[in-house]
Formats: C-alpha cells, structure tokens, sequence
C-alpha cells in the first residue's frame, strides 16, 4: 500500500486575549502548562494585531477571553485570535467565554432590535470556533444558540458551598431580585436544603433596562438571613435596591452572590454602601485592585475552567461540572 | 439596452397542513381569500406526499402547521410542504406555527441532551424557510435560534382583555405555576392594573419533567381571585395542583389562562374536576369536540395571526402585535 | 514548546433509535461490544426525548434507525440523536439507514411536489450527521443527495446466494416487476449465470402510485422459474400482479426476493395467497411475529451492516460491500 | 415617514456562452429580445475572460451555455459567466443547460470515484446560481442534486409528434437500448398510443462504460418498425449496435430518435452506416455542417426553452413543458 | 386563482452608525431623504445598544459607518444595525464603508497571523450584509473577500481634479511612498496627463509596520512639484518622511493626497511640520476640529458615495464611478 | 464504557493529476512514498473520469495539480478528484497548486467582470478541500480568498541563491517590470544584500490585458547587470520589452527571474531572441522539450513542495518555507 503511516497524536495549547491574563495564566497552570506566547497590540488607530509565536499546527486549541470592559475590543480581539488560529491549521478551536458579552440581548424585547447574544455565537463559528465553553449564561437558552457542542459551567456550587459554610447555622431564605431568574433561585434553594425561596417583583422602563422603577418583596423573609442571587452585577442598581426592600420587609440579612462582576460605575459605590453584610462574586471577569472592599470577597474560577478543558481534551465523562448537574 | 421589462407584482398565498386546517381557513377567510388547494395524503407506510394544485411561482407563501398531535407527522409534513414551495420557486416562504412543537427542549437540561427547539429551527431553514412567525413560544429566546426573521405573536392581549372583562371587577392576583415563567405573569400584571404577583414553588423530577413534588405558594392570594397563567397546558398537572394550593392557600377562585391547549390526556379530565371555575385557551391547536366542557372558554387566535401576515406582506409598520409592545 | 501532548485514540460507539432495536443489536454483538445505554421515550403530546446515558465525546459514533411505520416518529427520533450527539462533542457521525424512508420521492414525478429523499439527506446533515450509510437505496443516485461520504451496501449478494443454493438447478429467469428496475434485475442475472431477463410492462395512476393498471410480460419466461426481483415489498400489489402475470404467461413457479420487507397492509395477504413459491426478504426492518408467514424467508442483514462499520472505522480497503462491486 | 418609495420592476436578460450561440439566439430572438452584448475571450494560456458591455444590476438572468466539446471550457466558462452576474448585482441568476454535462456520472458505479452530476450542481450553486433550467436530464434524480427549482424541459413531445406524423401509420414498437432507460420507453410507449416495449439487454465492461459487450432483444419486435429511443447520442455504439440486433430480429425498420446530439468520433460514421432509416435529434447541443448527413433530422429545441423562460419569468401557471406532465 | 395580488415596491431607507452621522446626513440630503431615526447608546459595560424607530420591512437598507476610531466599536455596532435590520425583514442590506477597517490586514505578511480584512468581509456577511460599498480599498483584491456583489467607489478623481485645478500649471511628478502602491499613482499619473512617476524605497522592520527604517527616492523629481499620492494617512511618518525625502532630493514642491484621514496621533503634529505646501485628504472618517489647520483640504466625499447608492437603488448603469473607470 | 478503542494513525497519501505528473511522482519520492495509483482518462466527449485504485478512507491526502494548458481540464480534473476523495472518506484534503490557474483575474479591473481566482477558491472549497497549498500567488492577497489554511510557499530563495552564486560578484539592481509588482522586487533587493530597485512604468490597455503601449524605465539601472523578476512568465511580451528598455538605458546585462514558466506562444520565441542572457524559472508547470532552450535555466521545486507537506502532515513548526519569511 502507498503512503506514510503515522500515530496521532494531540496537543492541548491555551491562549489568552488581554483582557483578563491572569485568569487564563491560573488556568494554564492548574494544567500543567503555560500560555503559548502571543504578540498581540494595538495599532495607531487601534486595529488589533495578533501573532503567535509558537507553531499551533493540529492543536486543540483554547482561546481565554473574557468580554470585560471596553467589550467590543475583548470580543474582536477573540474573533482575530481565532481566525488567525484557524488560518494556521489548529485543529480543533473552542472558545472559552468566563464571561460571555451581549449575553442579556437574548431575545427582541421589542421590534426592529438585534439579538446580539445569537450575532455573537455566529461571529465565533463564522471566524473558526468549533466549540464554545462558558460559565453562568445570562440564560441557557444561550446554549442553543451556537451551532456545535457548548459546555456551560456552574459557578454555583462555588458560591453556594461559601454561603453554606458561613451562613448555614442561620435561618436561611434564597431571593431573587428579579421575576426572570427566579428559577436560579430555585437551584440555590436545592443546594441550600430547601430555603424558601422569595422575589422582588419590579418593574424596569423598557427604554432604559438598567433602570428600576419600583420593587415589592414576594415570598417570606421576616427574620431570615436574604440571599440575594444574581448572575451579574452590572451597575448594582437592581441588587442593592433589592437588599434595601429585603433589609425593610424585615430581614435579618442580606448576602449578595453573582458570578459575573462586571461592576460597572457606580456599582462599587452602592455594593460598599448598601445593606448587605457580604458580596460574594467569582473572578471570571477582572476585578481592580480599586474596585475591591471590604466586604467583597471574590472566589477563583480557574479550577472549574481548567477541569472542563481537562475534560473535553481527554474526552472525558465527568460531567458534573456541566449545567443542570445540581 | 436589452431585455424585457416588466413590473413586479408579489401575490400572498396561504396554505394549510393537515393537522388545523379550520384555523388556516378562518385566518386565509380573514385575509380575503382562500387556502391554496393542496393534495396531501399518507402512502401505506406512513410516508407524506403533498403536491400543490396551483401555480405558486414567485408567491410570498405562508405555510400554517400547528404542531398538534401526532406532532412529528406535523413537522415533517411542513417540512415537505416547504420542500415542495422551494422547488416550485415560490419567492419567500413564511412558515407559520400556531404551537411551535418541541419548544421546551431550549436547552440542555443535563449533559447529552439534544436542543430539539434550535434544531427544529435549523430543519425549516433547511427545507427553505426564509422566515418563521409563531405564537407565544415557551421561552422569547427561541426567537434567536432561527436564523432570519422571526415574528413573535403575543395572544396575551386577547386572554387578558377577556379576564380583565369578566373578572375586572374582583380583586385579582396573577400567578405563575411554575417559577420559570414569572416574567409572563408580569406581563399579565401590567395589564391588570398591578395585581399582585405570587407563583408557586415546585420541584419537579430531572427524569420526568411532566410530574411535580411539591407545591408552595410565593406571594399573597388570601380572598383575591387567581388568573393562573401558563403558555400551555399539556396533561394539565401542574396547572390544576396549582389552582388546588391556590385554593388551599385561601383563594377566593381560580381562573386559569394558557394560549395553548395541548390537552393530552388526563388534561381534560383534570381541568374538568379542578377548582377553577374557568379555563381560557386559544385554538392555536385544534380542539376536539370530545375534549370540550363547560367551563373551557376557547378564544379564536386567527384575528391576530391574519393582521400578522396582512402586514409581513404590506411591510406594515404596525408592530403593535408583536413580542414586547405591551 | 508549550502545551499537553497525548497520543489520540478513537471509540466506535453504537446507538440505537427505538424502532428496530434487535437489528442494531445483533450489529453491536458481531463489533463485539454494546449498544450505548439511552433513555428515550415520548412526552405526552408524542415529542421525543433523547438522552446518552454514557459520556459520547470524540467517539465515532454510529447510529442505526431503520425507517419503519411510524415512519416521521423514525426519522424525527434519529434526527433528535444526532443533535444530542452533536452538541456531546461527538467527532464523527455516521447515519446508519437499514430503509432510507422516503426513497421513493427522489425527483418531482409532476410540478409542485417535493423531492423529500433529498429533504431528508439535506436534514441529516443539518442535524450533525458527518455520514450515510445505507443498504439498497431505491435510487443510486440518493448516494448524491448526500453532502458527503456515503457506504451504499447492497443486500443482493445475500438474497441471491440464497436463491443460487436452493433454485441452481432450475431453468431461472430473472424478472422485474417494474420497467424502472431492471438495472437491479441485469446485476441479478449476471450474479445467477447469466441466466435471461424479463420485465412487467404496467401503466401506475400518477395519482395514485400504489395502483398499477395493467400487467403484460415483456421477455421469454415460460417453463422458467422466475426470480421476481425488487428493492422493496410495500403493500405487495404491483409483485404479486407481477407474479400472476407471470404464471399466466407458462413460468413454471415464481420466487420473490427483495430487501426490503416493508409490509403495510394487505401485503402478507397477499403474499400469503399469492402464486410465488417462496418470499424472500431481509430483516432491514422489523418483521412482526403476526406478519411472519410459511413461505417467508427473512435473512439477516446484521452480518452485511457490522463488516461496514468496521471498514469505515477501521479505514479498510475492503470495498466489495459496496454498491457497484458484483 | 423617511425612505425613497419607487414602484418595483424587473427586467428579462439572456446571455450566451460561447459554446452554441445560434441556439442562443434563437431563444432570445423567440422571447422578443437579443442576447446581452458579451466581452468573451481566452487568454493565451487558455484562462477565459468574460465581461458585459451592458448593466445588469437588478435583473433576472438567463445564462444559457450547452455542455457542447470543450466541455470543461464550456463548464468553466458559465461558471465565470455566474460569478460576474452575481458581483455584478443581477437580482436571479438561471442557469439554462440544454444539455448538462457529466450526467451520467450521478452515482458511484463503483468505490472511490466522484458523484460529477452533483459536483457540477453544487459549483453552479457556489458560482451563484438561484435556479437550473435543463432538457432531458440523464436521470430525473439529478433535479434533487440542485439546491433549489429545478425546471426539467422534455424534449419528448417534440421528438415523437415528429415520428407520430411520419411512421403514425406503421406497426410500431418502442424499443430502449439499455435496461436502465425502459422508463422513458415506456413514457414513449404511452405517447405512441401503447405501442409495445422492448429493450437490448447488453453488457458494458465496468471498466470502459463506452463499450458494449453482447446485444440480445428482449420484447417483440418482429415485423414491426422499431423507435429506439435515448436520451444521447455520445460515440453511437450502443444505438447502432441495437438497431442491428433489432433488424437481426426481424424489425421492418429502426427509426432512431434522442434528445442530445453529442456526436462524438465515430457516431457520424457509424450513424451514417447503420441499418436505422432515420435518426431525430434536437439541437440541444451544437451539430457542426460537417457532422449533418442525409438520414439526419434535426428539430428546434429553442421553443421549448424560451416557452420556458417566459414561464419562469411571467411566474406563469403552465407546467405542461415540465419533466412527468405527458 | 387563489392568493391576493398587489404592486411590488422598493424603499431606500439610509441608516447611520454613531462614528460619522455628519457624512451620512450628507449622503441622506443629497439623496433627498433623512436618516432613518435610530436610537443607540451604550450600556455601562460597553455592550451597545441598537433600535430603529420606524419600519424597515421589505426595505433597500444602506448602513453607513466609517470605521473610525474607536474602530471594534464601530465595526461592532455596525454588525449589530445589520443583524436587526435583517431580524426586522428588510429585504437587501447594503453595508457602505467610507473606510473598510483592518483593511491593511488582507494577506499574513507572516506565519500565523489572522487575516483580518477578510474576517470583516465574512462577519458581515454572517450578520446579514447582502452587498458591500467602500470608497478606496487598501487593495482592490479585498473586493473578493466579500462573497457578493462589491461597488468599489474611487475618490481618485475628486482628489486629483482639485489637484489639476490648483497645481496643473506647474511640472508635476507624482510619487508613491510605498513600492507596493505605485499602482495608485500610475492612475494618477494617467488622470494628470502622464506626469512621470517615482516612488520611495523604504524597508519597515516586519514587526512594527507603522515604522520605515530608511527612504530613497527611486525615479527623477528634481525641480518637479511632486504629488505624493496613498490611499491613506495614519500616523504620517511615512508620508512626512517621504516628502522629506523629496524635497532633499531637489523637488520643487510636495503635494500630499490622501483618501482616508486617518490622523492618529502624532499625524497632525507631522503634517502640519513637514514640508509639504498642502495636504488634501476626504472626508470619508471623521476630522475633528482641532485635528484642521491651515494647509489641510477636506473634499466631500458625501456626492460620490450618494450618487453610487442611487444607482445600485434604481439598478442603474452608470458605472463610471467605480474602480477600473478611469 | 461500552465502546471499541483504538489508537488513531494517520495516513499521508500524494494524488497526482494529469498536467504535470513528473513533479508531483518528485514530491511523491522526496516524502518516500510514490503516487496513489490513480485511473484517469477522458470520455469521447471530453468528460473526466477518475478513480482511486487503494482505499483512501481516513487519509490525509494532498492533490497536486499543476493548473498548466489546457488549464481549464486541469482545473476541472482537480476538482473531480477532490469529489472523489470526499466521498470515499478522505479525512484531511489538501489542494497542491504549483500554479494557481486565474489568479490574475483576482479583482474586478472593471465593472462586470468576475473574480475568478475567488471563484476558484469557492469551487475548491466546495468540491471539498479543506486546506490549500500554493507556490507564489499572483497576489498574496488570494490566500485571503480561501476559507480555510493556506499555505504560501515562496521560491524567491531558490530563485535568487542561485542568481546570488551566479551574479553576486557583478554590479547588480533589481527590476520589476510591471509598477504592481515592486513589493516582490523589494524582497528580492533584500536578498541580494540591498540592491538598488527599478521598475518599468507602462500603459496596458485595459481591454488587451496581454499587451504593453509603452516602457519607461523608472530608477538608475546602468552599468548594472539588471535582475528582472516576475512571478510568471505568460507570453513574454512585457518581460522581453523591459528587458530590451533596461539595456536601451545602459544596462550591463539583463537576467531574467520568475517562478512560473507558462510560455504561452510566442513566449519562447521572445525569450531565445530577446537581450537577456539568461532565463531562471522553476518547474511549477511543465515545460516541455521543446520549449527548452540554451539560455533557460529550470529548477526543481519539488523540494520546497515536499518540504512543506511533510510539515503540515506532522503539524511541524518550521514555517520558514512561508510566504513573508524571508
């Protein structure tokens, strides 16, 4: 028979965007290896510039982004990354999203808008991405709306076991600061032995979505300690009002938990003066040394992401990390 | 120059599958015109043909399934109706679908699962949709899994303007049966002057998603009149252990409201021994004359889904009826 | 250099839809392993449910569905497992199509219809599936339907040895039932010595495709032992008639021999009444115990189906399965 | 309202490859207008340059180029033909293939060889084709290996009202030269008011598909005049080597009739020398004065094609040209 | 016949992104129309926000943004304008590019690096775009990075005629200060009556292309007023060297013309200081005010690009405008 | 597990078309291996047919074809042969271009043309292949066209060592002939330790893109031994036109340089009589007897070609073959 015959073999490499270095340099590391050197920058008018610097021919290659502020340069940073990737023959390119942009514009909330959270998932597949992992998905319908094979990660086991082992003596309750996400919520209380559960029923101006216009506590809460769950905390408007009501209808408590801290301005100035005792996020997005107080604690991420490449580069069928495994 | 010129004209033609044509009619009637006539039949083993009896080269089609029961003959055979418009060379394919089947599997609920809502959607792009209009999805986001247009009909108007007149007088309470779908009750709130929201917290079986645990209710229902709503009603479990907590809980009545009447059995059973003293559905899915009983009201969903089409064919600018114009 | 390496290894895995399950078990034992452990069932209102119950990752996936009666069940089912498989990170998916539903309609015979066996290859794809396999496609030209590898295997060698053994020594002549088949019948003839060829000239309603009109033999058959070949038995009128006409016209016995035992009614009827001497088929769909009759024959199509999932996960050379190879 | 309202219109353009103007032409001529003015040459290396000398922004496009000798030039040419329609703005693009090459490679004969028939419908689609227009496919199939409408011209009705008024009064019998054909024989058949069928069975070496092994008629033909009919005369070897064997068997007299011309070395020869009184073609594909003979017939195929691009172009009802409507 | 019948009509709606609006109202007016009212701001995470206040169904949509700084901004909101203008059903969606970014990034000078310009051809394409618009490519080759019709505008004549008018009276040569755009000036060279060309030869260090190592000026242009044509000014160190290097070569004068004003810092800091008597540039990105100063000429672009989208509206033939017209 | 494991090899098999068999069975030995054995021949009509004679299943499989005259069968070919590799479950297929066949034509130079080396692109991509490899691109702006890896192999170094060993010794300068190619001059200055660079400034006539008006040489060329270097050689008008200008303006000598060596008539009759001494091309197209002359200098690119196949099949890391890496 004609030809050369040869066994094959992988080569997990991981590359990070320069919007949050030190999360994908932890992940690396738990794996055992480092991230493949990168001359990225900006030129004059600020069109991006990417190279590597290391042969990335047949790699099953991970790209690290997290979309943080300025956002549109995080994510067209990530799209050249991973044309350039693809260009250079990587074999197999996930995309890995700690925190996925856009995410909230999921669906029209009135006609003759974009749903960008769906432009996004077919930018990465129109530059090369084969596979798409993310933590904590605005919605997981989110899922659904890139075509091929999306592992969306948990941080709630995370949050929720530092609650539990801080506030488990107490009298718990579980809330959701809005009517949408009530079904988190419900996780929560899974995983916090039945808490009841509880919302805040307000009303947002359509036009202006970052906006509150009145909030009233559903569900039971005199005398409990308010866990007040969220997946993000953009500007921290919606939560500390939360806290406020809960703090007024009688709590004992508030403790906030989100993953994604996005802490926008001013957004550290409510969290530092608002009711709640504690603010608990994850670091899939960087937070600054100036954002940082007190009462914040912030939880790594990196375990969780590095097992699930660990995983998907060697097949394997450890699936608890993955949505849905409560 | 060369050529022949001539002036375009675009001609709206609506067609049926076999699954509700009575609604396709009324809605065809309401346009002005008739279905286009179509033989559709079985061949022994089970194998749809369908062949149009006219001309429908360069038309702006409208193809009306509902995904009633048995609901993959009803997908495949729109899929082949769509088929068949492609080759004939109609110029835009509109597929419209009163109950867009499989719309609860939006996400992977656990690891190895299928998406089967995005992947219905990516079956009618493929057999040649070029725009897809449906009636209260099971969740907005579906909206993006379609790749093209997609117009999102809300019946809530049409169920809450006959509530609001029936019961406009009593104090009424909006409740959600289900912790997911609070944001809907939201939508009923507003437009019943601010009732007062609750839902109920439930547990169901990962395995067995059509059964609950446990029913508490969140919120305050004491003497008020419940509008329970949902999307659907499927074997009516859920909807009919809720209305009974209501009840329970100290509710002065429960009206129940869902947009779509799935009815499989026990539903009808179920609904007719329940405590709700009314049961408000659409015809979206066709209702036999031996699933109907006293206390179901059925509200003729064609009205709204002919206006939609009158204006997708005009280019219309009235957008009032569409996803988020409250 | 950076990264992980890891010598790669591939793990064929065998799945089964839930209409013919002994075949792909029968398939699954003669590879030596197992088919991978799935729940799946139906919801209420008749939507499927798939899950894995074992990890699928970078697996060569195989996943056999024999399209039987609920045909759109059959093919809506296999549809939804390949979707899952997709979005679990399967590398490789090959459709394995024991009957390729919708076969018949593989060009548009008037205006206006569809051509629904390219719909389905079309949807195959669309839903993840990397590759076809099938056996005896009513058209070869479906193999280019496909976007991709096709494995056409053909049942004929299995039927035909058959016939060899038990009818060698009889004077034979090889028949069509059907002006449009004779191709098959040449590749028969030439398999049985050359033995002559014969053709049923009938006039089908092109309303009514299951009918046929009239029945006259074209080509010498008397005091032979007609071989009436075909690549299906559906309601068995058009072979039987061909049969009759056959004894009328001095055959001297008839044997049926086709691969496909689709059997709706009244087909064992008539097979059972029938003048042919014996009726044989493959197991390439399910043969109820009820439809089992005397002078039927079913050989297993198992044997032909593992050697070629072998090759194609072995990348072998041995082509002679395959369409064409006499 | 913002926006510039302008009332729409579109405009017929047929352009002509190089292949066969005359028919081009003609067709053009027929439908009332010329053919685009057309800058078409070959570089010296043989790389072919096209332009139009005329806008074509916004119109609806015919290109029509027979797959005459050069064929991959003639391919190639339309190829480029489509492209600069498409970047050109033309608002649908027709291809229009009197004779489609590589048809009779729509399917594997054997493994590892190429499904042509479908690799040319997809480069058309890639090129930018919207629609195919085609006469006397070699296997109707082929209309599915396009990604939309299909119109399939049939020359039949033109070919036998010429032998109908010629040889009407004559004991005729429709004979096919080949087993896989019999199907258009019996269409033939049909038109012929039931004239009775016969077919050559023959042997073609696997290896050397041009060549014939052994001839031996299967039907009656003795004492009648025999229309042996075929889609195409390539080289001529296997009609002519049928007209012998009918005569052999007795026939009055063998008229031959096919759609395509293609009249490859020796066809002309052994057409000229063969015991068939008359042989009836269509001017599909281009027949040089040098290759006309005597016993040559040569009908219009023009008719049929402008007929049917008025059609296609008006969105007209009348589909009695198209492939099934005898 | 069934169906409802009605006129076909077009509507050209221009929609503005945030960079530019000045231009885009130009255009508008020149067209005799306004801007579509468009609402987009930011969130406070970045991410933008995009609506359109009136109904673009079934329109001719034109979306200009120049791509200027912050330039992924731009890019991203324009992809976000294009996806909910193909959401809301507009019928064709033109993406016009007074400068096409990442447009120097369209070939890998080296080993794994991206190819930008042609990633902004696909995602645009992927968010909807049917047809592209841009004034002076980088490289005319990136007109075959879009898959669809490209209208490639020249500002060539408008630069040059002013450059005619001021300076035709003097001996002029006309300069590239690139070898790899000497092109361009042969076109200028040709529009001023075969004025002698030149061109500097310069080495940039392959790692920072915004930095020329040294200039030697190749061609004669002693005592002659040199024109030193690009396509573009970004931060002018190689156009400021550049006329540095001719004057020190004995020119009478220097003369910069430029399509795309770019200025990033120090730009303006180098014009304004280097030895050129006029810098003449469009007006196709943005010119702050404090970015003028006395020797600056800014010609509108706004009659160029508003006479070509009125053609491509009204399928018009006059292609003069376009590139190769000279 | 269920499942069958197995160690994954990969397989590097060489295909050879028929324009230019010597250099790929070159390439083939240099790699140690020889060409798949391969049936190829033309019908009577001038359609292809190929086959494979060895299993192909799970290859990587790189397919050389030199696109020389007649270039359209050679593309044609190619193109079938990919079809057939992807259909026989190839897993990996790589198109080999010494040549690529219309890159010239990769921008429109006017309205209404096409763009046929993206064209070609798309076919390829269509037909199957997924990654390309190609010898000095007409423009390196084609590697943009593909969408997918390619590979840009440069054989300037073979080119210009050889003229270095021959001429280092003289005075030397480096001319283009053409003002669009000077980019390529520089490298070439680069390599021959910074010789000066010139270039000929000449009108062609847009509509004979074969033909040259006029030559004017622009930068200092004597007493220079003049290199004049293009990436083709085609009719050899302009390149013997500059050579004969460059000795006009006092040139010591003129060698000429370019990688493809087309010599379309009467390019080897120019080239003997012409003024340069000699001509240096490779062997990227086949050069017959005939056309090899004393002053003609052809060296083998078989190694650069093999060189880089055996990189991509072992993901190696050594990428200074390719295009920038000088």
């Amino acid at each position: 028979m004609t030809g050369i015959l040869k066994t094959t073999e992988k080569n997990l490499l991981v590359f990070s965007g320069r919007t949050h270095p030190d999360l994908a340099e932890s992940v690396a590391r738990m794996l055992g290896t480092g991230l493949v050197p990168t001359s990225a920058y900006d030129f004059a008018n600020g069109e991006i510039y990417v190279r590597y610097e290391e042969s990335v021919r047949g790699s099953d290659a991970f790209v690290i982004q997290s979309h943080a502020t300025p956002i549109n340069e995080a994510i067209m940073e990530q799209l050249i990354m991973i044309d350039a990737l693809k260009r250079a023959s990587a074999k197999r390119i996930t995309v890995v999203l700690p925190f996925y942009g856009y995410a909230r514009q999921d669906k029209k909330h009135r006609g003759r808008e974009p749903i960008s959270a769906r432009l996004m998932a077919d930018l990465f597949k129109t530059a090369g991405a084969n596979r798409l992992m993310a933590v904590d998905l605005h919605t997981a319908q989110i899922q659904g709306f890139f075509d091929g094979p999306v592992d969306h990660l948990m941080a709630l086991p995370i949050l929720a076991d530092h609650v539990a082992e801080k506030y488990g003596s107490e009298k718990l309750a579980v809330v959701s600061p809005d009517a949408g996400r009530i079904k988190v919520a419900e996780q929560w209380s899974q995983r916090l032995n039945g808490a009841p559960l509880a919302f805040i029923h307000k009303t947002r101006d359509i036009n202006r979505p970052n906006e509150t216009v009145a909030n009233r506590v559903v569900g039971e809460v005199k005398g409990r300690v308010c866990v007040l769950v969220d997946d993000m905390i953009d500007t921290g408007g919606t939560i500390t009002k939360a806290a406020d009501a809960l703090m007024a209808d009688g709590a004992a408590g508030v403790v906030i938990a989100a993953t994604h801290a996005i802490l926008s301005d001013p957004a550290v100035e409510r969290l530092k003066e608002c009711t709640a005792v504690e603010v608990i996020v994850t670091d899939t997005l960087p937070i600054a040394q100036s954002q940082r107080f007190n009462k914040l604690t912030v939880l790594s991420i990196a375990p969780l992401i590095s097992r699930a490449i660990q995983e998907v580069f060697e097949d394997g069928s450890v699936t608890s990390l993955f949505d849905g495994h409560a």
